[in-house]
């Protein structure tokens, strides 16, 4: 085990200094590198098995509501950019624009998508005719640029890849109902696939998106006690449609403007995943999305029988779990402390013993429990405990975010609290953007969101002290 | 039938104007729509499910030979694109650069990718050590930006979708390997799912890509007589590597240089699958990749039982097929030409009548044959009618390519054929550029490639008479 030992000395432990385990786990568990180029990053095989799964749930749950995937172009012309007011000050700032078709500049600049709405937006002022032709629910899964200067991988890069579903309605009644909806949608993607559990709510007007009339969102608490903004779920009403002169016939055969949604989860899921299940060990991933779920060990694989049981319990086992069989010579030790920096929830170990007793051994990643198995009973018990590790992770994040959640009623408080508790703050609200502004500058916080779920923690504005509108949770955030 | 005829009348025919035809397909089967960026298309709904069908087959033909997928940045910087100059001669003339982030200058400009290989090799050479890493078999799927002048959906678009993949290995011999495997593949997805039959061949020196030691190709010939390069693969021996200082430590603790291929296949096949089998009617898609291979038209909806059956079936047969109901109130006429325009391979007709029966009718887009069913055998029935589709298509495509590929042995034979009759021209060659350049220059023919399956159709070279090397596929080409 004493290879074992060396490895996992290589990662620095989150107490030490958290941003930087999180930097070793993404290096070292090989999810991404740095690119050549500023602010980019490099996903690398597993890192990308792992959004290929996350996008192919996530894009089954799109399509069984009726979402339909298109591909539209990375560029947008500057004129197009320009046509909602409120979105171009938003995004203008942070894109990189192409201004040079090889030796000819252009006539006009041509910005590298931040985010489509424009492009959509335009589509449809061509196809939305009638009633008859909505709704209309597009998605698309593509990479967007925006010029940050200061990049993390997976949580803030130049360039990073995710859906956006831009939707169109008859009423702003069924809009709203499409923006509630697939904010749904990414908190149960998030309880269900990524065992994470999120708070729901509405961004304040300061937080809400460039150009949208309400933004909502799905918040995680990662292990250091910050939020991380999940996935968001935007309510446009006509503003779009009428800079973009989108109008249909409807019922009554009246020109009426459309209402609009858009909706994004990106590759900051990614960094969710590994500040919300990561241990001083390594990486930890959620069954659902893990690009290995079981991985076979084969103990003293020189021995007689032992890899062609291993082998033949691969091909057995892949009908009920994404496996993988290490048969390579590294040690057993190395093996083991490889798998735990992966993440791979489950590890069967088999060796001469085991196959003598029809049995073997079974490990799960997140809290180490061995447990022995037939051979004879492998396919029910896999997925079971399966089950008991997404279980599991997902009750010790909503332990922990409970355990680390506070209340304020006075700015004493809450100053008190967020220097010395890493965590979320409720405290009401008077909706006052001055009192935001103020909680940022006194306490080092945001407002995170109004979640749904609203409690009367008090009856005044944790700040000014005059009467409160509404419970915000703040806090600090990726 | 009246609407039905009127909507088959808002095609162009083939004969009248091909190019027109194609356009018209394109926008009336809603496959892509042009974007108001230029040279840019809009991939819609049809369009993008007909390229997520080619990309999940393709792909997962690619994983099966142990091939991982990745992601890479966008982005190229200047100094990166320059390190292998052939490559940079090739393709910085075409290239969209990126010179601002916001509002400041860059340092040094950004080229949009045209392709991947420089990216590809600058992280190959952090993670290339030992032979232990070799092979590395790496993938993208991703669009790639190429600033052509005059664009055509899908056949040549600025921006375009395709997989690359980048791949090093130990020896020559393996790179050589993988470079005629991965032709292969591509060779087997045109026929076994495309229905497309190919000419698979090598490229000559003056058609390579631009910094390979060699380059295959597949060559499918459209209805005009045109031949669309629908795949390649490329061989670059060390080239890159050098350039790039990719170095292993190998079997016997020497210090070498890995051996390189790329192979790409891009969204252009759609517009091979149009052209290969589309008719006056519209697309006709071969069954493996189709969105919807069946749909289903209720007759006379409106009476009793019929809509009930209709949606019956389609629960029942969404297990053996991909199905689609339309029970909107169009007519029957209306539906018949518009799945016809879409290429849906096969329509399911049920009516009142047919119901009694215990019956329906089913139809074949390909040739339109009709086919009574017992409602109880359509398990069986409807994969054998797609199957017979997709050989029928095959057939057709194939028999086409065979009467329209004709034999030159002199220089005025080959100008008459190439004046004369769209197609293809097997004729000997020297392996002289200048004759490459002559043949275009007077017949205004190129190379498509020299095919493995090389015949002697004569001792000498078709253009200067000299004694021939090889036999040489032309052609007119997109």
């Amino acid at each position: 085990m004493a290879d074992n030992k060396k490895m996992v000395e290589e990662i620095t432990s989150m107490e030490q200094d958290f941003a930087q385990w999180y930097t070793d786990v993404v290096k070292k568990a090989e999810l991404a590198s740095y690119a050549g180029v500023r602010g980019c990053m490099i996903v690398r095989p597993y890192g990308t098995a792992l959004w290929e799964n996350i996008r192919n749930d996530l894009d089954s749950r799109f399509k069984a509501l009726g979402h339909e995937n298109v591909m539209l172009p990375m560029f947008i012309p500057e004129s197009l950019l320009q046509r909602e007011k409120d979105h171009v000050e938003g995004f203008a700032p942070e894109v990189a624009w192409v201004t040079h078709g090889g030796d000819e500049p252009l006539t006009e600049r041509l910005c590298v998508r931040p985010t489509s709405e424009t492009l959509f937006c335009e589509h449809y002022a061509d196809v939305i005719h009638s009633y008859r032709d909505l709704p209309k629910l597009y998605n698309q899964w593509c990479s967007v640029v925006r010029w940050e200067k200061t990049t993390r991988p997976f949580l803030r890069t130049m360039e990073f890849y995710w859906q956006e579903g831009h939707t169109m309605h008859e009423t702003a009644e069924d809009a709203m109902e499409e923006t509630e909806r697939m904010l749904n949608v990414y908190a149960d993607f998030c309880e269900e696939s990524l065992a994470i559990p999120v708070v729901k709510g509405r961004k304040t007007d300061k937080e809400k998106f460039a150009g949208a009339e309400a933004t909502y969102t799905i918040e995680a608490m990662m292990h250091d006690g910050k939020a991380l903004q999940s996935g968001t779920s935007h309510y446009f009403g006509d503003g779009f449609c009428r800079a973009f002169d989108i109008k249909f016939t409807d019922r009554q055969n009246q020109l009426q403007y459309p209402h609009q949604t858009s909706w994004g989860m990106s590759t900051r899921i990614i960094g969710a995943i590994i500040m919300t299940h990561g241990d001083d060990n390594g990486l930890v991933l959620p069954p659902a999305v893990a690009p290995v779920q079981l991985v076979i060990l084969p103990i003293a694989q020189h021995k007689a029988g032992v890899l062609e049981k291993a082998r033949e319990l691969k091909d057995r086992l892949s009908a009920v779990a994404r496996v993988k069989l290490d048969d390579s010579d590294n040690s057993a030790g190395w093996k083991f402390a490889e798998y735990e920096m992966k993440g791979v929830p489950l590890r069967l170990e088999i060796g001469p013993r085991d196959i003598e007793n029809n049995q073997c051994v079974i490990v799960r990643r997140d809290n180490r429990e061995k447990t022995v198995v037939s051979l004879d009973e492998l396919e029910t018990k896999i997925p079971e405990l399966l089950k008991a590790v997404h279980d599991g992770l997902y009750q010790k994040a909503l332990a922990r975010r409970e355990s680390m959640t506070y209340t304020a009623t006075t700015l004493d408080d809450l100053c008190a609290i967020a220097n010395e508790k890493p965590g979320l703050i409720k405290a009401m609200w008077c909706g006052d953007e001055a009192c935001e502004l103020k909680l940022k500058e006194v306490a080092g916080i945001t407002s995170r969101c109004m979640p749904f779920e609203q409690e009367t923690v008090a009856d005044t504005c944790v700040c000014c002290g005059k009467p409160a509108k509404t419970m915000v949770v703040w806090g600090k955030a990726y």
